[in-house]
């Protein structure tokens, strides 16, 4: 069990943050109000995790401007994609043996 | 996805407690040693989220003695085999969503 426990990804441990990631794995792209309406959280809650995700570069964050509205998306980093797999990997031998 | 994140519990979010958690519902009881030695982990990082999952009445301490030698076994409550199984239930259907 050592070596599950080992696999799992400290910086995916919170809900919100698995939350994030299992959303960006589906959908290649998604601004910040799709996220929190997929996620059900506050926006101070969601801007902390995705802050972490991006220090991590498990995450890339773009800004833009939308005529004269500020937009941010978020889409996960091909090391973020691949860290996250490997993050349920270890979720999934847990479960299994349970 | 909103429901999945509420089903998560937080008090299992840390992998020490998801492996605590995941050997206490494979064997009824386990002490100190035995649970050091399956997660791999420190004595004070062990007892820290050992003490937290005591502290929501999610596991049972029983200490006594074995001729001299201290020893304190450790099993999971009815409530905390309840509560692990919802939130292995919502992890299973974050990862059949990813």
């Amino acid at each position: 069990m050592k070596e599950i426990i080992a696999g799992l990804n400290k910086n995916f441990e919170n809900r919100v943050r698995l939350g994030i990631m299992s959303a960006l794995m589906v959908n290649d792209v998604l601004d910040f109000n799709a996220l929190k309406e997929l996620l059900g959280v506050t926006d101070g809650n969601l801007a902390s995790h995705l802050k972490a995700l991006e220090k991590h570069e498990l995450i890339l964050v773009s800004k833009r401007f939308i005529g004269r509205k500020p937009n941010t998306t978020y889409e996960a980093t091909e090391y973020g994609r691949l860290a996250f797999k490997k993050h349920l990997t270890a979720l999934e031998q847990l479960l299994g043996n349970t």
